[in-house]
């Protein structure tokens, strides 16, 4: 490609709403273009990157058995019904109606689609298993979409569906699907981690996400030091404590804490480790009656270590707290506690609750928790002596960093994410709601055990970015570069010398597959360089006529501090050396 | 590939919705979907082909200069209210409103986007010529979707749009665009015609459709015996009458045609031809007042030869008629007429109308006409002795058969097509009302000149289809075939030579860079071939037991009435000949 033939459209401003490097660089490297919040062209620059994600992608999933459809973007709301995903999901949905008010979805994921094709084409189980799979564009209307193509309305996702005769047969597939992504995520060029993900409702660990590393990022991920183990902050664990509760040492002391409502307020106040409070949080779960009215509330307690967090989705899993807990209303603690939040603690109750302790709470002695009495906090507590042993003892907690692995090697530490890939075992969840059946071997109709696999193609560039910058701008990985390299001539219009070599190299890296770009557009090498910096091409061949003089070209990879000085009649071994080209 | 890890789905039976070949067979050939009406999934036996198509016609818009990049299929109203085409479009454009209540439309093409990045990047006449083209999804609200793919709701199209300083620059840009689709439909391997199109309010001869030639299409175009025109049926004009009109041979006699109302029942009765009568249209114009309130009404008069239809866009185009007429009503034509619709003619008018005579009308003699009398008709009317010479003499007739052509050389001949390119100059209807501009070389901005160039690239397969096929199926050309090559083994699951041998085939020519598909299903012969005659992939090689044996395989074009007996060791050459790989 010569330049003068493309479209380089660089900015030296960001614009005010790009919050995030990436978004910044992308609209300055002319990448993309906002065409309405959450909704960009791709512009020619940002297009060529997605385009070679997309090469990848495709060539991994087809290496790994599945095979490319396309389901359309605007989709009958039906079928949409029939998993009452029309009604469930909300305003991220786009809904429209057609000409004869008909209604349909822009299409945010596909699984109601390709499962009516699976019921309609995958009739005996001699077809599965199969996986198919499609790269085509999504709309979520997010309530508050930014950071570019990190958090857009639009965007292009690769979404892959797997078809199998049974549950072990769908994990199979599910393997595949994990080998085939980490082939992917290698090739990218990117550092990534594969992170175990929370499986909701239907139970099982097969569920993981793929992380791009990024101080930025969103995600927080966990990892051992000493182990393979990773895992998303939702559902990663530590082990448990592996010390037992050591005696009392203290007297139970009521203590004044005036205007110290938090934990940490408390433990300055007492000059204690804030790992020596326990803070308590109130849930509820309300049961309904046979009309569908809230009959019965139950009031929890969670008490967790002052320095932890609770962690949603573990507590939504506990017996009887299962997804469908609230945190309790003012009036409601204060008709179980006396008191308002701030203060409150497991003992002098004015009405009973369950309670349940984390297990780092379970094994403390001597702690600290709030006295149900505005203004006054217990020190000394203890279990047994000062009130019962906890109704359920339970990881409630999220991790943080230094806690022992739950694989007994290593220290988890945590780094940021964003998740640019997840795969997902669904078993029937789809093909129940939808009665997709295939006749199996015995004859009888039985629903198909399914998976699903995303990869966010527009988001992963804006990851990449993420992860690789600098203060002059992008620096690609080869694999997913808009251009692998850039020819820049330097008084291109004045030097015959120059404009015969530049046009030799392209000549002869084009000849050896090399995707090159020649910069012909006479720019001052000042702006030129400042250019292919920003947009991030990895590769740069400076040709000048005062190194030409003395047989000399320059080449500088993007991370280079300097040039290196090269032989003319040695350049494209060089860069072909450089490229593995 | 191989058929065991691709998805083959065909169907014995077209669905009852499907009524033209093109749909029945992609639908039979499993390539395509319903979702809903006039929205279809691409499988992925037809996603190779559409694929195909992609690949063509993006290598030759990168060949012409033009530079890809991709809009957003959900683009905001406020845009397509600049140009007045949200207010203006009716129900075919798909309105959406977002969480927020603000109005989006899902493209039905990209002019106001496009148009939008201009006017922000391209700033300088230095920049131009620019071309940026979008092989991205459509959505058209159609009214009535039929026919599968030929007029489909949504689909995808290749849209490009070129932006120049001047209409010289436009015009070139249009030319190169001229040649590029030339270059695109030669390489489809397709029989196909460029034909001059209308270019409505925009003037000038720059708009061609290109259309490839099927009994079934909806389109009548036109071409010359003798010469290279060709132009569609709206567009489409004969040579002038060479002739001049005979003089006066019968006298002017007032004849009873009871209950004969059009001019084949008259000639019927009278024993004449048909093109001795003369039929009568009655239009009207209205004027509107400051107020815009209609202020006055003309009523026109227009004579065609009996044989002949009205043109609308050429009458549209006639002075005073300007593309704002309407056909008279009833009472209006009473009023002038002195008569119903019938009997009318030009002759003893109560009120005078503007008569417009076509071409043919102006150079008749001795003619039959309505005597403005219910069942009556005037013969032997001459202009000049019976009635004054017309108001305007002009071209408003359709072209027939066997008409001169307008070029003088050859006759004219129609043929049906199907649309699948259309190429037109928009001039500044774009950049105008949205104001678009650009600093050019005098430091002053001026609006861009514009074109825009479209394909029907999930179209097109369909009318490939409709061109070629036969009662088994589909006959892809090679370009645009799902797979060009089809091994066939027979009984592969018994006979160890037979696998041997086609698998050997198989890596032979997937060396050769040929895109191979071995049907390794287990099949029977007959429900094989079957299957590969409906996706009508062109070439087969079917290998036998018994053939082996003579050390003989089979190959077959799928045009071929019977199979030719190849050498087993001599295939692969023959082959890599037939295909010139």
């Amino acid at each position: 490609m010569k330049a003068s033939q493309f479209l380089i459209s660089t900015l030296k401003e960001a614009p005010a709403d790009a919050e995030v490097v990436s978004h910044q660089l992308m609209t300055r490297a002319g990448m993309i273009k906002r065409l309405s919040a959450g909704v960009y062209t791709y512009m020619p620059m940002g297009l060529r990157v997605i385009r070679k994600v997309e090469a990848i992608v495709r060539e991994e999933m087809n290496r790994a058995g599945a095979v490319e459809c396309s389901m359309p973007v605007v989709q009958p709301a039906e079928l949409w019904r029939e998993t009452g995903r029309f009604q469930t999901m909300g305003p991220e949905l786009l809904r429209i109606q057609d000409r004869h008010e008909r209604d349909f979805v822009v299409q945010p994921t596909s699984e109601e689609a390709v499962t009516d094709i699976a019921r309609q084409d995958f009739r005996s189980y001699k077809q599965l298993p199969k996986n198919l799979y499609q790269i085509q564009t999504k709309f979520r209307d997010e309530r508050r979409p930014r950071f570019g193509l990190m958090r857009g309305r639009e965007f292009v996702m690769k979404d892959a569906y797997s078809f199998d005769r049974d549950e072990a047969g769908a994990k199979a597939s599910y393997q595949i699907m994990a080998r085939a992504y980490r082939a992917i995520f290698d090739r990218f060029g990117l550092s990534y981690r594969a992170v175990a993900a929370d499986s909701g409702a239907i139970g099982g660990d097969l569920s993981e996400e793929f992380q791009v590393i990024a101080s930025t990022g969103e995600d927080a991920i966990v990892y051992s030091t000493g182990s393979g183990y990773a895992a998303n902050m939702e559902k990663a664990e530590s082990a448990a404590p592996a010390a037992p509760r050591p005696g009392a040492g203290q007297a139970l002391t009521k203590t004044p804490t005036p205007g110290k409502s938090t934990c940490a307020d408390v433990a300055e106040l007492l000059s204690i480790p804030l790992k020596s409070t326990v803070k308590s949080l109130v849930l509820a779960t309300d049961t309904l009656d046979d009309q569908g009215e809230v009959g019965k509330t139950q009031v929890w307690l969670l008490l967790l270590r002052g320095d932890h967090d609770m962690n949603e989705i573990k507590v939504g899993k506990l017996p009887g707290l299962n997804e469908s807990f609230r945190f309790a209303t003012v009036p409601e603690i204060i008709e179980h506690f006396g008191t308002k939040p701030g203060y409150l603690g497991p003992i002098q109750l004015k009405k009973p609750v369950k309670v349940v302790a984390d297990r780092e709470v379970a094994v403390m002695a001597d702690w600290v928790c709030g006295a149900n009495e505005e203004d006054f906090h217990l020190t000394g507590v203890n279990w047994g002596r000062d009130l019962p042993e906890p109704d359920l003892v339970a990881d409630i907690r999220n991790v943080v960093a230094g806690d022992p692995s739950p694989d007994g090697q290593g220290e988890l530490a945590i780094q940021r994410g964003i998740e640019v890939g997840h795969i997902f075992f669904l078993g029937t969840k789809y093909s129940k709601a939808m009665n997709a059946t295939f006749l199996d071997e015995d004859g009888k109709p039985k629903h198909f055990q399914m998976g699903c696999y995303g990869i966010g193609v527009t988001r992963l560039p804006a990851a990449a970015i993420e992860q690789n910058h600098d203060e002059r701008g992008i620096i690609w990985p080869d694999a997913i570069a808009p251009f692998t390299l850039v020819i820049c001539p330097v008084g291109m219009d004045r030097s015959e010398a120059v404009k015969a070599s530049a046009e030799s190299l392209y000549q002869d890296l084009v000849a050896a597959g090399v995707d090159v770009i020649l910069d012909d557009r006479g720019e001052r090498p000042g702006a030129m360089f400042a250019d292919w910096e920003l947009i991030g091409v990895p590769h740069r061949v400076t040709i000048g006529d005062r190194g030409l003089k003395e047989g000399q070209v320059e080449y500088q990879h993007r991370r280079d501090a300097a040039p290196t000085k090269v032989a003319a009649a040695d350049i494209t071994a060089f860069v072909k050396g450089r490229l593995g080209a």
